[in-house]
């Protein structure tokens, strides 16, 4: 659990897209962050207040979010002095880089000294138990995709923001690096051991209210073959009530696999709703986003209505018009 | 790589049920165990010469095997003086154990003063990639079941053993602890990180001459809630020019989920069968391997008819039949 609220580090990043998480966790959890903090050079803006360690300390921040990539996946200089003044000051420091904060002397002293944390949240801190299968109470949707990297995150936040606003009873579960930054807990599911993989979705979606829904953020798809054990474990582990399709219509290959074809929204239905009523009988696909960005409205329009018609299901693209049609959907079951 | 051939250390092994291991080594790759060595008390043999260390020494055994589970998981006293022991002559230990060697300081101690090596062959020592799924030269072979524990292992090693004698090109993959000790290498699946299971596969199975065959040793079951995302991997990571289908069909829920039944054969072909084409779409179902332990030779032969008509494919016993029949058929496609 990261302790928030936070202060968003956006180092010397070239320009926006470098700063994926920093957007994520203004977009999705806007009352985590207290602020921004660049270094000299930076290209990247989220229009929050600029700060000052001492001024986001003032203000309440408890963790210095790592909010950017690291160029060349290196941890610079310039860095290491900003994070080893913000430890010395107190802030824990929450990162989902590839090179570790704990694998880099000058912060694991500092943190030791002050007695702060450092989050890498890449790393299972948690030592999962193997799946047991057993019932829970309460709801959970998962977002399984034809692809990785469709939007099936974006589609669990959007619809966990409707049913924030309509005082229904929700909790977005992060199983990555970014979900887990956003929200400040979850299981950075890719990095579990094998064996435990579903027991750590089980962990992260435990009894609930009967009416609470547990929104579960999709990993890869049970058709990229690099990443399919991942998304199986979240069905089975998931025990999901209802199963959103996520597409990206435009996508020539599987995501990084050149050659491989996606599936159609139809044999994506036809392999993950019998997998995941193994898990629980009771299991129905309710609705499907899809990731319009590469089409124009009106060609948006048209392909969304064309799979509505072909699915019978509710078919959305949440960043253009919402999740509003899936939560109305999930509700109904 | 563990260094052959070895000698099979039994302990105190309270039965012949504890030896698994050990019994695995004698029956599948006799060449390997130069003889056995048991403590006082041992319950367990394997009928194969008793030796000291010094006559196993003098026989040429470069590695002893831990071929028994340890009581309690705990490595007593007793275990611990022999191994040293046997570190302090030269010998490496190779050991499937819960309870790691390199935990043992005695045992890290003498294996470091004296170079020897501590196989701990449930820890991966590979660094695996991310699976590509590209297409790979040679062809694989890949035990499906519809639950975990039905004689995947076994059938795989017993056609290994028929493509052998009949002089075919084929190799054993072991992808779990008992297989890797047998073949004294391979990769230890269900340890490693999500993100590369598929990967590990491919690196376990790579280009191959046209006519040589991986028979890869499977785990778990796509059906079985707990472990079914390790299979999925095995499925696109293999690349499976075949499949056979194992069952036990005594079994009255899946092994360990009291309340899940097993799917039925055609249940698992029909689910593994497509999954498997999106890696290699020229993939088959060839055969079935049934374990009729539970079975009196009349009901077995009876269930292996029935079974062969529905599916219209040969079915066998390989432990009562040999499986020359599974071999006649991946030499047919």
């Amino acid at each position: 659990m990261i302790e928030t609220p936070y202060l968003l580090f956006l180092g010397d990043a070239p320009d926006m897209l470098a700063a994926k998480v920093a957007i994520g966790i203004r977009d999705w959890r806007p009352d985590h962050a207290v602020g921004q903090i660049s270094l000299p050079g930076c290209g990247a803006d989220l229009g929050l207040t600029e700060m000052t360690l001492e001024e986001a300390k003032e203000a309440g921040a408890k963790t210095l979010v790592i909010g950017v990539a690291n160029r060349g996946g290196v941890i610079s200089a310039a860095w290491k002095e900003l994070l080893v003044k913000a430890l010395e000051m107190g802030f824990d420091i929450a990162s989902g880089l590839h090179n570790l904060l704990r694998d880099e002397n000058e912060l694991v002293a500092a943190a030791q000294t002050h007695g702060c944390t450092l989050h890498d949240v890449r790393i299972p801190t948690v030592a999962y138990p193997i799946a047991n299968g057993k019932n829970r109470t309460g709801k959970r949707c998962l977002a399984v995709g034809t692809d990785c990297s469709v939007g099936k995150m974006y589609t669990a936040l959007a619809m966990d923001t409707v049913m924030q606003e309509r005082g229904m009873k929700s909790t977005f579960r992060a199983t990555g690096q970014t979900g887990i930054l956003i929200t400040g807990q979850g299981v950075p599911l890719d990095a579990v051991i094998a064996d435990f993989m579903a027991g750590a979705v089980e962990y992260l979606t435990p009894d609930n209210d009967d009416d609470h829904w547990d929104l579960i953020e999709g990993q890869g798809s049970l058709f990229h073959i690099s990443y399919s054990g991942v998304t199986m474990a979240l069905v089975h582990g998931g025990q999901p009530d209802a199963l959103i399709l996520c597409h990206e219509p435009t996508r020539e290959h599987m995501r990084g696999l050149p050659g491989f074809d996606l599936p159609t929204l139809q044999e994506l239905r036809d392999t993950a709703l019998p997998l995941a009523r193994k898990s629980n009988p009771a299991c129905q696909v309710v609705g499907i986003s899809v990731n319009t960005q590469h089409l124009s409205e009106e060609e948006a329009i048209a392909y969304l209505t064309k799979v509505e018609e072909e699915m019978g299901l509710p078919a959305v693209d949440p960043y253009r018009q919402g999740a509003g049609r899936l939560v109305d959907a999930l509700a109904a079951i």
